[in-house]
């Protein structure tokens, strides 16, 4: 024992084994066989030099307990390198004490070291029971959040909603009928004028997706028939035509006209320049003919094509004196107003769906039906009095995408709505479970009291909130690229918000099917029964995945637009190039990298938005980079882009999920600052849920990719933990801020019944 | 250049870097700078010795490239210090040289060098096309070894299966008219008597359950009526009644006297014990008093109690001269012959589902409604001509454990039939995915040929079949451990069974919801459409998570099973005997979680059943281990062992799922040596295609564990993408041999329509 143990330990080798040699010797109840297991077990370390295995074994010796002054010393030095060593060394140290120290047992006392030393983070505390009552000014401040900038015409909807407007268990054609008298209660509010700034309306277009992601709220039928009448039909109208069609928007919005919008084809779901409806122009008789060449050209999916639309805004190839020009729209008329078919036109009924049985979903075949050269939508190109094909937009790419810039908005509002939806089924499933009390081991709780339970429903919770924060954003950045726009020029280049909305309706659209589905089996047996409104709600936002564009196909046009930069790269410099970036590419490794980020566990750190930020965008980029790579190897092998992307799909998607997460984070922290002050402290720990959780479900890939270590992912958890147990004393008013009316609600287990035995007070 | 640089380098410290060196030298395209970046990056690790430091300054000199030699002897020496380093300094390595190979131009160079080391899996090779003709020797040799020991009766199933019946876009009544109409079709093939062994059959049980599982295939609501009348109703006095009671099992398999299953009760979904329903015996009139006290006693959910049964077993507390001896059941009629309610009971209705609206699910209240005593299935406890309660089974709680184990084949037959309502979606979406084809940038191509689509089906695919081969195992041990009782005697403790049925039905259960799902999405608006069949599957099959016992709930049982051992040693050595444990644990943590296999990644290794089992189990253990642990810390702090597990639900939720993944895939192991020899490699590809796809998916556990490392789940996918190539030239063979009725497929897109141009030659 002549040699100093303590400072002996402070060894490059050796300093990883400190805290286990303190767990040894330190009062944790291991006798003098196990404390020799964990010390020998060190010592047979193969890669230790002579002069350490030494060390370790002076340890060892049972007859020489260290001192306490000892002990004290260990400790410091234990805090010393914990703080001050290498980022590298740290991460070798416990990844070696965490490899001996495998077991619970240790683990457990090990744990405890490392909380005394402010390594890792305590247990989540225990939970606290809800208030008793509801505050109603953070209900306001909280409202007053989420709403944002449109909240009269929410109040609006909100008491057209008021009314209960159901329809389940309901032979189809019924059903159908229901839903088409609800369009009509709702175009009478006169709400639908909304829909055509600058037409109907002096509001602006952010206006109107903020009525119809409020109407999302209601029936989901309805809410499509919304958007199929006032978003597509009308708004092609809006955006394609020119001031003569524009004159009919008003019988539009009143849905004295009711139209559909006839792009899908049978063999072309999402891939719409590959349509094959044509539109031929007819000099002699200035009429265009619209033909369906083939059954996969057949019109298919077509909301309101099966019984309701009178008109069709029809997307084919124009031809004009047999000359190809792309893709365009022209307004046919398909049904009498007597609701017969019209000469040439066929139409279909796509039969009863899994939900939004309201919606009458319908084919259109044509057979040579002629229509006026007037009804061609013609903003964008028209055909003169000689019969010459003109347009302002002379590249036919640019004018292909200016045209389907149209779809934007319809996408955007599809996120909206499923993010609504959400939002209901999480809603009625958070009043269930603060009225639904179950006889317990320790007595009568509420459901909501359960740890599962929270754990279950409360990040749904904050990723509605997170997500109607940024659909606000994305709505404003639509309207405004909207509005910028004289109509007699060009749309400028929406790439960037085409990607925008793409990914968050992939976002919103996945996100809602999850939630429901959650808050489904969170209300048990009660969340089968229609009468509770979550059946039909999961029913219904299944198809959001798939329709205004698949989300496979919409994650395809989201890689792209973030592969472009790269793509260029690789066409200018080659493999050198690529080969090139490995320096610089080192370089910053090093600094991102750092190992002290890769393992802080501490609250104020993981709810720092700047981490969570950083690591969301980390994996974008990293997905991005890498995807990059995949191609660019395809490439050299020979393959074209199309394919060579194609062969990445399952990649592409992972970075249009992972752009969504990062930019909806993004915009939700920067709408923190301007939150009613009594709101922030809420919505700050509802984003901090949100994104932790995002972390949290994605905590294998951050492992893989070395980003955190596991105490990392482990400290998260906890973290996550910790903020259900602060969230759950708010989540009734957070609810309650969703200002859902009760009409929505619809379902009994929503709400308190006194006279029922299974029900307490519902706060 | 004195020192020889190459054996310098094979030094603890630097050893990790030989193969960074390797690639700033070899032939990979880095320039100098690059090169110099690399080297002292490594260089300027803090911890390095000034020598060590000096040896890879002598690997920076521009000036003296490495000869030929050297790189030979360095690729040598990183060959030897992978195959025979010490565990520990090889997991450093990957480490450290991950760590500064950080991006993917490095990574990409690494990963080849890797690939040309044998350390690593190279990437999935390029998809095959399936070959064009189905093989029907194999079709015949998987459909036997799926089959199992019951294909005569299985084949009676699909004889009646083979006439479509499918029943959708009904109202409820005529839904359920129409399903009851089936329901006495299949009595009328007499199927049905095989539910009663011993009274109406001949053959085991584990006949009756194969039939069960092959109606799966068909309407699930026509199953959960059989479930209803056969397995729960007859299968109650089956179990629970004597010889008196079972003269009516005639009727009942013939569905002459219809039935249902009256446990459930409103404020007691699925704990037992606490039952409210009131059996007091009256020794006056030697009858039985059947009372509901109260709204929360109400019998909930019954199945045919809102419609067609005429009678029910009805549980409750049975009460003999002001005595209370626990749960019992008393067979009660509640309807006359005509439908007609009887004195003192009310029916009520569950009302419109999601799913399953074919079944008719109710409410019964009882008002001091009074049966003979005769009337109770007394086969574990009777009343005498005295009016004395007596029981075989002298243990109130043994009585009640042994009453419940009637539950089991309940429960066995939910999962089995989850799983085949999982193969059914699966299999129309394979179907459909070989007959559609799509246009994409290289030409015409089947959905099924697309990468992304195998990654969605085929991991199902191999789940459905790895599922239904552990089922046979338990349904026989099931069956056997029910024929191993004479009736005169109590039947064993079957607490095991029961975490293995409980088990299996939440793995069954929550898949199948996952398979239908992502079939659903996998036919894009096609599966939407209820023609296809899909939505009512996914409607259907999601309440399979809540009924027969809900999971969380189950998943408790479950986790009790699995912590008895661990509570027993608590309850034993209090913590020190916990403590104790440590010394052991090291021991076998340094055998067990030996680097080299938490880095293994070729082909045979990770297609090693035993590797894979080993993890499972690992995973399940550890899981264990933490939870009790958990528990511990609780039962210290002074909560009760109810409170401390229900404090752990979601632990125990993973420990049931863990547990569930290990039986099933040891199960599967057993049974593959039985397999024909010519269905035993498909099989085992789709074994390892199921297994590997679990770890995948247990990714962030084992890496947060560090069971595995980064580079070997990486290589877990790739190997995952390497059987999907494998198997997907075989998926129509295996959809095939699970020889589902066309009547069941039902769906337009399973099959191939000629005329049809969307759809290309079947196979």
């Amino acid at each position: 024992m002549a040699t100093d143990r303590v400072a002996s330990l402070d060894d490059p080798q050796l300093r990883a084994f400190a805290p286990l040699v303190y767990v040894a010797w330190s009062d944790f109840d291991l006798d003098a066989d196990e404390r020799t297991h964990v010390l020998s077990t060190i010592a047979a370390q193969p890669w230790l030099t002579p002069q350490a295995r030494a060390v370790i074994a002076a340890w060892t010796d049972a007859a020489a307990p260290p001192s306490a002054d000892e002990l004290a010393r260990l400790r410091s030095l234990i805090e010393r390198v914990s703080t001050t060593s290498s980022s590298r060394a740290r991460a070798w140290q416990t990844r070696i004490a965490s490899g001996i120290a495998r077991d619970p047992a240790t683990e457990a006392v090990a744990q405890g070291l490392a909380r005394d030393l402010g390594m890792a983070s305590p247990d989540a505390p225990p939970v606290e029971p809800s208030p008793a009552s509801a505050d109603a000014t953070l209900v306001d401040a909280l409202a007053e959040a989420l709403d944002g900038a449109h909240v009269e015409e929410r109040t609006r909807v909100r008491q057209f909603l008021a009314t209960p407007r159901r329809a389940y268990d309901l032979p189809v054609p019924e059903q159908r009928a229901e839903v088409r008298s609800w369009l009509h209660e709702l175009a009478a509010t006169g709400l639908g004028a909304l829909a055509f700034p600058g037409v109907t309306s002096t509001s602006d277009l952010a206006a109107f997706t903020a009525v119809f992601e409020e109407l999302g709220h209601g029936d989901l039928s309805l809410l499509v028939k919304v958007g199929v009448q006032l978003g597509l039909y009308g708004g092609a109208i809006w955006a394609l035509g020119s001031e003569r069609h524009r004159t009919r928007l008003a019988a539009v919005a009143a849905c004295e006209e009711l139209g559909c919008f006839a792009m899908s084809e049978a063999g072309h779901g999402s891939n719409v320049a590959a349509l094959e409806t044509v539109l031929r122009y007819d000099a002699a008789t200035r009429e265009i003919e619209v033909h369906t060449p083939g059954e996969s050209a057949r019109k298919e999916w077509i909301g309101g094509a099966a019984h309701d639309a009178r008109w069709a805004v029809v997307f084919g190839q124009l031809e004009v004196a047999g000359e190809q020009h792309g893709v365009h729209a022209v307004l046919v008329p398909i049904r009498t107003p007597e609701g017969g078919p019209l000469p040439g036109v066929r139409t279909g009924d796509s039969g009863h769906k899994l939900g939004l049985n309201g919606v009458d979903n319908g084919r259109l075949w044509f057979e040579h039906v002629r229509v006026p050269a007037a009804n061609l939508l013609d903003r964008f190109a028209s055909i003169d009095a000689d019969g010459h094909y003109t347009s302002p937009i002379a590249s036919p790419d640019r004018r292909f995408f200016t045209m389907l810039g149209t779809l934007i908005g319809g996408r955007i509002s599809v996120g909206a709505g499923a993010v609504s939806a959400a939002r209901t089924a999480i809603a009625i499933a958070i009043r269930y479970a603060h009225a639904r009390r179950q006889f317990g081991p320790d007595g009568e709780r509420r459901l909501i009291d359960y740890p599962t339970h929270q754990r279950r429903l409360l990040p749904h919770l904050a990723e509605t909130v997170v997500n109607r924060i940024a659909f606000a954003t994305l709505r404003a950045r639509h309207s405004e690229a909207f509005s910028r726009v004289d109509p007699s020029e060009a749309m400028p280049d929406m790439r960037e918000l085409e990607a925008e909305a793409a990914a968050l309706k992939i976002l919103g659209s996945r996100h809602a099917i999850a939630a429901v589905q959650e808050a489904r089996e969170a209300c048990g047996g009660q969340g089968y029964l229609s009468v509770n409104r979550i059946p039909e709600l999961r029913a219904d936002v299944d198809i959001f995945t798939t329709f205004e564009g698949d989300n496979v196909v919409l994650a395809q046009l989201v890689g792209k637009a973030l592969l472009g930069a790269h793509r260029k790269q690789f066409a200018a410099g080659g493999t050198l190039a690529v080969v090139r970036a490995v320096g610089r590419r080192i370089a910053t490794a090093v600094i991102e990298k750092n190992p002290i980020q890769s393992r802080r566990s501490d609250s104020s750190h993981l709810r720092d938005r700047g981490f969570q930020l950083a690591a969301l965008r980390y994996r974008e980029d990293h997905l991005v980079q890498t995807c990059a790579m995949r191609i660019k190897k395809r490439l050299d092998q020979g393959a074209d882009g199309e394919t060579a992307i194609l062969a990445v799909q399952e990649h592409v998607v992972a970075i249009a999920e992972a752009f969504a997460e990062r930019r909806t984070a993004e915009w939700f922290a920067a709408a923190e600052g301007t939150f009613p002050p009594a709101a922030r402290e809420v919505l700050a720990r509802l984003g901090d849920l949100c994104l932790l959780s995002r972390l949290e479900r994605r905590a294998a890939w951050f492992l893989e990719a070395d980003y955190f270590e596991a105490a990392k992912t482990r400290a998260i958890r906890k973290e996550v933990e910790r903020l259900l147990a602060e969230v759950v004393p708010h989540a009734r008013e957070v609810v309650e801020a969703f200002r859902i009316p009760d009409g929505c609600l619809a379902a009994p287990i929503a709400f308190f019944d006194p006279a029922h035995p299974l029900y307490g007070s519902s706060r």
